[in-house]
């Protein structure tokens, strides 16, 4: 089946530990994009300035990503610097320029209105709702949010929440929505406010799923799946677009939502995020190929897995 | 088979958000009494003041624990008093009064020469590393230790190191032993030291086990266990040796030492540290049944596992 994400496509430069690069493509729906194209058949939305050219329309139609939901604006595409020190968990920003990104006002093409699952990266969450609004026939919608909206527009991010299924933030971001320093009490009160169910991210320590009680009738207890064990995080950039790629690929690739497929799909979320950081930028997320997923998929299982 | 623990047995008051209480049994050796008991024959060496009496001796007696080890000593037993605040992984200590355990000098009972495990709580690494050479025929010996040894007397702790073959501490503890921000690569400059495996604690997201290449014959991928999300936690004192009880415990429950019975003790030490923590002090560890363990380690499985 098919999935569409609306979120940033952007150029970022970016340095860690590890080193520095310019210049390179990146942006959560690029991240995004690319991990769900090796599980399901992915549409893109977003904006992109004079500055994306061909070179990069290939890396998306290189993977039978479908971007004529891309709107060209004039001017440039959103650019970011970061830099990481020791501490990988958290970017310095060393500049943000919006550019065409800031007036952008998401259109769905016509094409893309028979799309069956919706993934709202983060953005305005008044755009995140404007968009499900209109994709109101999709079997489910993921949603992404940050501390940058959690603080400044509650509201309506409130009002977006009542709108998603399933909700894809980190400890942080949870304790903040909740106003609730212990998670799985935070858990229980963001999926109050709409999600039924929650994905927290634990960074190097894997992810939970919780299910709001008696929302898809399979059980409400939590899941966790690990993170592998990494000796060089390169660039952390997109972990967790690339996280949220995997885990909502691999759904849109099921033909049942079951237990087992959330489960499964966490495991495959944590292993696109750990191809995501081997290497800077989207570049590790270009050159994968099922067979490395799935082996990657049985060492993470095998990380966990008694006998 | 046996264990033996050399640690300290204490009384706390302590303050969480959940409530207070005041001199409660408590001390390293006393929560892994209580936790490893439930799975093997326990042998316990410390000291204690004239204000043990026969209310505390049959907490331990009435686990079967064996406390012919534990030697009365004039003056009183150790005291420590704690306040956790909304950040449940640290405390504040109010006071600190070594009393007896100031001069304790751990003396092995000629009945215990026979043991077969040995746990080394956190206690100076000189009197780890002495008990650990007068207890030479053991077949495996974990350790524990804190941030105090390893900053204070890091020569002292680098020679009980080369002595022990599993260490458990936690992320902080294992990166400031090794200098090293990256937990993977923390990990194996710590088995360079010595321990031929390394048990790391995350708290409430679980706890790895790092193998030294080739130390055990049965690969050296880690292994991670999950930790159960906890809605309310009383009180988190004693959940680390707590922890270590159930693994250390299942350990030497079993006849041989492989891969699985390790990943095993792996989840009993999350099981008995969920345990642990519901209640102020050691009251749950007192009353629990082989069944209650197994019951919530089929919960850790289920928390981690796919079909």
């Amino acid at each position: 089946m098919s999935i569409l994400v609306v979120g940033s496509v952007a150029f970022d430069d970016v340095t860690s530990p590890s080193g520095s690069v310019k210049n390179i493509l990146a942006g959560a729906a690029t991240y995004f994009s690319l991990a769900a194209s090796y599980f399901t058949k992915v549409r893109v939305v977003g904006v992109v300035g004079e500055d994306f050219g061909p070179e990069q329309e290939k890396v998306f139609v290189g993977h039978g990503i479908d971007i004529r939901g891309i709107e060209r604006a004039p001017g440039k595409t959103f650019r970011w610097g970061g830099t990481y020190t020791d501490n990988l968990n958290e970017a310095k920003t060393d500049f943000t320029h919006l550019n065409v990104f800031e007036s952008f006002q998401p259109r769905i093409p016509k094409e893309y209105e028979d799309t069956d699952f919706l993934f709202l990266a983060n953005i305005q969450p008044t755009l995140q709702a404007d968009v499900r609004r209109k994709m109101s026939a999709v079997r489910l919608v993921g949603c992404d949010t940050m501390n940058y909206w959690i603080r400044g527009t509650p509201r309506d991010l409130a009002e977006t929440l009542k709108l998603v299924d399933i909700l894809l933030i980190n400890d942080t971001e949870a304790k903040m929505l909740a106003h609730e320093t212990n998670l799985p009490r935070a858990a229980q009160k963001v999926m109050a406010m709409g999600p039924k169910a929650l994905v927290i991210k634990h960074g190097e320590y894997g992810a939970t799923i919780f299910f709001r009680e008696g929302a898809f009738g399979f059980g409400s207890h939590p899941f966790r799946a690990p993170a592998l064990p990494i000796e060089e995080v390169k660039d952390p950039t997109g972990a967790g677009d690339s996280f949220a790629g995997g885990f909502m690929g691999y759904i849109a690739s099921q033909n049942e939502l079951t237990r087992e497929v959330l489960k499964r799909a966490l495991f495959y979320g944590g292993v696109m995020g750990s191809f995501a950081v081997e290497r800077f930028g989207p570049e590790r997320l270009r050159s994968l190929t099922r067979e490395e997923i799935d082996a990657r998929f049985q060492v993470f299982r095998e990380l966990t897995h008694l006998e």
